[in-house]
């Protein structure tokens, strides 16, 4: 048997060796074509690439096979342990935390430094936005942003 | 002494009335001059009122001078318990689900009926909006909504 | 202001009225012409009911006027509280379980009696149903009825 | 003393191997004669296999020993931790859940790709099904496959 | 409406009609020709009663309508909350604390006094039983009784 | 220093040494002359065993010494986490379930193969054992065994 | 049916009443002829009193006979919730906290004034009382009274 | 860099090494000239060592540097999870056990052999001792050792 | 028997009262003599006034007998439930959030409205405090007011 | 692919070394011309340092690059589980006690030994302080150090 791999240990060295070689998240977004956002989600886990996907990301950060591989598989996605609201409507908005929430905090890092996006300084908008596939629920959060400052 | 109430029996109260006499969020947002999603919020116990907003809430809905007082009182926030993630910069995101999920519930319901927005046919942008006061995170959450159907 | 009540004090007096008139949760369901489950988890608190089906079942058991009104708002959904597992894929069945759990066991009881579906001498099958506007997950439970048997 | 390996771990080879080579869990199912739901439970180590089932696995993923031996142990089942209902027929459900929620994802996953069941734009039945060593419980679940779609 | 209890409050004003009156449970499972734990477990809304038992119950007790009827309703089982384990074998033996647990602590109070049966001066074992309707397994657990003395 | 061993891992080898052997858990107890469910529970690192016992062990399983001086060390028993109930008559129940649950389940399993003892076609009794280092509590669990059956 | 009340809100209106007529809880303890913690805990619901004493300390306080009644039932004993260590030898020890951390509380309260035991400037001892019904382990935990100083 | 360790890890071996040569706790504390509980604490990593000390013990067990190293360390103390009881009076109480518990097992069993002290049988008492430099609390806790007995 | 009340009923009175006459903590404090935290803690039930003081507090908000009696009543002190570190050093830093917490939070919207004290734009220093009953250490914390701005 | 380390592996490696060579923390904070607990916070994982603090930190303590490398990666915060408050002013005192809990602990010892700052001889006060860039909230919180003392 040769070695194999889980997808939270593959996201642990894939982020390693980009923190090591200086390559941003948007840069590898860039080469396999993909938003920001979902890149650095399915390098964190919570996605799987596309065997394309997964050779050129191992191929810029020259990971092993058995990263590589770990990429593709099929996730169980989440960070979030307990207190998860009950409400399905709440629940989802829950789940995006739970899943995307990581790589929204590199996101802000990358752009604006260490710091956060105020929740106090703070406003959001619920919107309809027309769809042909059926109408999508737009939530636009917008925070000042702060920076770590001793 | 008279009587009193918490800000949380004064939404419990707020909620029924608005119900029984068919009046929308929005008609009460426009009434007071504040956003759909902050005046929900605020008549859920998470902002406190000014005391004429409060006055307009109440005449609108013919309250109890007790459910005014209430409305207008310094909030003790949230509505999530445990389970929070320790990181500050995610953490933020948790904060804006706990003040504003039940809040963002019932704008959705209002604006589409009862559903959810998917968290699986969904995409979301993390962007810099620049601004005097200092550069502002915005996080778009884009799904599609799924309405209740058996 | 006029009482109100919440649809969870609701849904005690609907079930306390309908075990003393002895009207099955089949008999409630068929005179509003829904789903039996669909129609307990409703009673439950877990859907709203429409006007019309409120007023129905309001006559058949003679509730109050608030009563009434409480079954067709919207609900806050689920019964569990923690330990929901954060992967979306097996949450939903969780989520099923939260919300429709008690109209199942209700289902059950009414027309097996008091007992449980075994889990032990139990089988389940996944399998899909295509449909014009997507292909469906059906997941079977097939599980001996075991009555409480002393 | 020879090595040893808990059925965790043989679990996590048995995926990793399976995914390597590309062979579905159908065909595994169909190599052992089972159905495939108990069959991938039984492969996340929520089921014993027996000695011939577990050899055949071994000599198909070509895995070692140790791993064969661990396949055929006597399980500590279930997924979930915390938040279980204390009803014994509510129970059930979730022990379902718990028990076979990870079979069902990758039956799934394997029949539909990478998404989930809708919970939303869902119907649930409860049936009896007359057998003669004691009527069965079926409980049919059928909701809308929605993809992963950004 | 009428008025209406729930299990538990039923529960409750039967355990203290019971001690005002110093009827003991035993007297009481002799009246309604059922076991003691049984009986014990039922009226502290664990199992319900039939019409004749609670009509029986509440003539000793001199109890409302509304409790006798409550102790008719399918009860939601459990007392016991979190930390469940998740193994099925071992699960049934936690459900029988939870569900009995507070009916063997009233036979025992009743037969010795106040007081526990000790898990250190304990020996138990586990037979098998045969049964024309399927074996049994029989689990006796054998602890000295220790008083609180102070 | 040599190597050491915890007794979590020393009963992790036990099981797994006594499974590849095929020696059951009846022939260890009969070996060492100590009842089924004790033998079980010290081997599962609830109960020390003393030098000889451990020494027989030892050379049936062909075990390391540092595992035989594991299986000599005090333990730290237990194996439920949380959710305790808080009466010490009713805990002493649930410590029961705690400490010697797994060994009920290896016992019940060696017994009767895989499956449960049913919590719903089940009763208990409570009895008084006369003795005269002080009276006992016997507790009688007599389920039906259900065996996994798909 | 007459009134009745629990053991927590009798313990709640003793405790009030005895605050208010500035009797203290050595007096209460002197009156009924029983030692200073066990009075206490006693009278937060921990212990049953006999009906002598219960109707001592009911003219004491002058309290309604429902209230005397619940004195003298038996309790559920406990305060703490969750996180039980799982070693019996431990367990004694935190369930001491649980049944008698109160009194000792009040106990501390009523001879040194509002503070604490110090746990920092402290030391504690274990030892062996010789005993003819067996023989005692005593800990002796001896620590600073620290007083709230602002 | 050297090898490192925690205090944890020191503490494992420690405990293993002594029981390996059969030296007991109070021969090192003895050797160390400190109280018996306070060296049975320290040495599972609830309070630091001197140098000299932890040289002592590293020669009584043949202690690796590291090891010795780890014992002089300043430690994160407390054993316990959850559910700490938010008085700061009782909590000091629940502190004592969260550091001092797994003391008090070891010097409990090492004085009386596999067992506990009773909360049963048990009895408590609370003393005010004069000292020059503040009055102190004394709590003695005095109950019935029980041996394990089958 | 005469009403009596609990501190935590007495502290939502007072928090009411006050707010409804307009009187500021600061007053209160004034009045009474004391710090302005140390004030707002005991009327939210964390400290005991003296007779005099709550005499005071009651004539400036008119309040009843029951809630001065109250106010003088030793407290159970503590806000926070479960999560509390167990390291005694950093445990009594939790402890602080927990008893004055809710007092801080007060004093900081009295004096700047309704906001936070930001943890990012913040610095914190530890310093000794020379002192001739012992050292103090002195923690400052020192973060940006940020308001609630939409 | 190089190896890699976790800021958390790290923070234990610096700690060890620091201590083996009896250097100070507020000797590391001087060479790097940091704030002392910024500095603790920062080399216990919950800031990154600069690639120059990192390079000398790691020539103090002749760390390996991959040691050194983690310094300087983006953290995830935070030291508390579960029991977070929910609301946001008293969550930010919360946050402190997470992210610079262990560095007050740090350097508590470091400049009064092993011990405490007493939560219960304490005051504090809440202060506004004007900046130019928005006034600030000072906390200071002063308490007697009590060292462990047996």
């Amino acid at each position: 048997m040769a070695e194999y791999m889980t997808k939270q240990q593959a996201a642990e060295i894939v982020a390693a060796e980009r923190f090591r070689r200086g390559i941003t998240w948007r840069e590898l977004a860039e080469e396999i074509g993909r938003p920001l956002v979902w890149t650095i989600a399915a390098l964190q886990g919570q996605h799987p690439l596309t065997d394309e996907e997964a050779g050129t990301i191992g191929r810029l950060l020259e990971l092993d096979e058995a990263v590589v591989e770990a990429l593709e598989k099929q996730p169980y996605r989440g960070t979030l342990d307990g207190g998860a609201p009950s409400d399905p409507t709440i629940y989802r908005l829950y789940e995006v935390v739970s899943v995307y929430g990581p790589a929204i905090k590199e996101a802000i890092h990358e752009e604006f430094g260490d710091g956060i996006m105020s929740a106090i300084n703070f406003e959001l908008d619920v919107a309809r936005r027309p769809h042909p596939d059926g109408d999508r629920v737009v939530i636009t959060l917008d925070g000042k942003f702060l920076d770590y400052r001793w």
